[in-house]
């Protein structure tokens, strides 16, 4: 069974609004083992949308819209679902009953226009709303499965969940299920991880592997379709001794886990305490540590020593040392690094100093030279970088390198 | 003209993203007065993305893809558009310089994968990308425009406003033209500013007020529709000043201007220096503050601390104070403030103390509960807040809350 999705409303073509429903309804197909090839928009045009519905019943199994199920004039999804597959419209009393029973519970009277939602297409089965008055729809036209459901997010996603997931489960014949894992690195540049597992993104078949790439990190999700969760676990496990063979040393967590939650794990379990100082990443490095619930336990202090003085003053870096390497240095960035495991008396201390553009740069010191430095009571060691990209991303990348120099730190 | 979109990239239709990509190129052919009736999704198939885009340029002027434009395996727009249009892929030696060069920039040498990327259909004009590897592309085929853009919202933005909005607005034959203006308004809740410009948000017709409310944050857009952009201009002067006169104070910008770059040419229009002193929001307050280019002209260090030694220490708050009040209160804000502004010889001192959450709380002292002091030289006061929402949340709007104590300050 595949299916496609169809999303219904103006304002989406306004660029007004994003369009959530479409991941929302494509995620619930993925959990099913639907496979789903479409997505399409179109507005609140009659002929547009009948076209587009025809041509998405010729190719998929189901045809699954959102939108169009409101009481306004704007809303005409019924009629021409009806019109395209030609049926009558009917008046369902059961809908007319719930909505006037959704009014009523709001000590209000049922509009005028509201009455135009209980008009349905003939022999459609429908689906109650619990949070709005949109009925909706699940219309079976010969081998081919339509379902319409209401626009907004919080009516349509309770109504999948409690409607059009136990219907598509018990359609669905063999019962197969989709199961997904990511492993998320850091530290390599996309090209780099993509060479090295270029040829497991070609397989085709029951398991699978995506490549997604944000600034500084980059995402494997391995998806594995099977009988049932046991089976899809074992796959997803065996290519995932493959995967971590081949670029194990990027991978810093799994699925939902950020870099900075999982250096703080580390922390936690090496008891170990942390303070940072930052020149160009200007706040963002200590941000992110402490994003993470329970920081607090490990991270102690962080000092944004933007202005040399401060970084004579509250780092005691030494003024001719500044004098004479320039702010933006190995030399500066290891003082820093040993001044703020002094001050804070932790056990780890972190320091960076760059340049994050735009302005700033030297011929000698482009925008994205940073350096950073680790401090420990037994070594003190700085790395250079060349970052690229826009103020706000090399202070990302920043932060990110600074992280995973901890988290190698801590392994 | 209208035009279509095509987003490519099977990591949307399995609903591992929501595809803002989409709404922001429909919002920007919405502002060129280009009709838009369609997007589509599509994954990393051959035959079903060729016959996608025959069907998009068979129903309109200019289709506009996302996605696919990577080294990698799955990237497979450029090969499957000279295809299906019939051209042949030929080797961009410009293309090729620029990617070279990109990598360069970092040090690195050109990936093999990296060279597919300079294959680009015979005839095609390439747009540079100066976020990434992978070009636009714009090949006028007869009377047809076919646009592809990356997938990265990072990359795409920057192109669609360099390049592509140009090259359209110059193909757009006169007609009508639609100007906005946002205006951002901080500091009030949405509730309350929807309701003092209630009725314009009603206004049908060439002159619309459309709301937009994010975390902390409204942004109230005027559109005008009108022949030429003269006319549009005074169209929205007038509704901005009677939108100013109704909530002029919670104003602190106009379109992309953030809080953190209006509180920024404030200090350096008044040459006033700053520093901030931060618990809860660990960092988030400076590292906004640094976002704006020239922050050092004015921002001389931050201080992030977190434990209750980096208070004594670092910022000079006396112990008893603390044991006294606890961490979270006026009393040690004030003091905060106060020692930031002493340590770091500026002109204002700003400081935060709160339970950012989940952890923490305790019956007097709810999640949420923030204290921000200000300090000059002249006076110290302290504001009380109430947030609520996650950690992250509650730490967002401390940091704009500061800035907008700041930004008052200045006015």
């Amino acid at each position: 069974m595949n299916a496609e999705i169809v999303c219904i409303g103006t304002e989406l073509l306004l660029g007004h609004i994003v369009n959530s429903n479409a991941s929302y309804i494509a995620r619930k197909l993925a959990e099913l083992g639907v496979d789903h090839y479409f997505q399409t928009t179109v507005g609140d045009n009659p002929q547009r949308l009948s076209s587009t519905i025809r041509t998405a019943l010729s190719r998929s199994d189901i045809v699954i819209t959102t939108g169009g199920l409101g009481p306004t004039i704007d809303d005409i999804t019924s009629k021409v679902i009806a019109k395209t597959i030609d049926r009558k419209l009917i008046l369902e009393r059961a809908v007319l009953k719930d909505v006037a029973e959704y009014f009523r519970r709001q000590n209000k009277k049922i509009p005028k226009d509201s009455l135009r939602q209980a008009l349905i297409p003939e022999g459609a089965k429908w689906l109650k709303n619990s949070f709005g008055t949109a009925p909706g729809l699940i219309i079976e036209q010969g081998a081919k499965i339509l379902i319409a459901l209401p626009g907004p997010p919080r009516e349509m996603g309770p109504m999948v969940e409690d409607h059009v997931v136990p219907y598509l489960r018990s359609r669905s014949k063999a019962g197969q299920i989709l199961k997904s894992k990511s492993l998320r690195l850091t530290g390599g540049v996309e090209a780099k991880v993509n060479q090295k597992v270029k040829d497991l993104l070609r397989l085709s078949g029951p398991v699978q592997v995506g490549i997604y790439a944000r600034l500084g990190e980059v995402e494997l999700k391995v998806m594995a379709k099977a009988k049932n969760e046991k089976a899809a676990d074992n796959e997803i496990k065996k290519l995932e001794r493959i995967i971590r063979k081949r670029v194990g040393s990027y991978v810093y967590g799994v699925d939902e886990e950020t870099l900075e939650g999982a250096v703080g794990n580390l922390l936690a379990k090496r008891k170990k305490t942390v303070a940072v100082a930052e020149s160009c990443s200007g706040g963002l490095l200590a941000n992110l540590i402490t994003n993470i619930s329970g920081a607090s336990d490990y991270f102690k202090s962080g000092i944004v020593a933007y202005s040399n003085d401060s970084k004579v003053n509250d780092l005691d870096v030494p003024a001719d040392i500044i004098k004479k390497n320039g702010a933006v240095s190995t030399q500066v960035a290891k003082k820093m690094a040993a001044g703020i495991r002094n001050r804070a008396n932790v056990d780890i201390g972190i320091a960076v100093t760059g340049i994050a553009g735009p302005k700033g740069a030297t011929k000698k010191k482009p925008v994205g030279l940073v350096f950073i430095a680790l401090s420990t009571k037994k070594k003190s060691n700085c790395r250079q970088f060349n970052f690229s990209g826009l103020r706000t991303e090399v202070k990302l990348q920043t932060a990110q390198a600074a992280l995973n120099m901890l988290r190698c730190e801590l392994l």
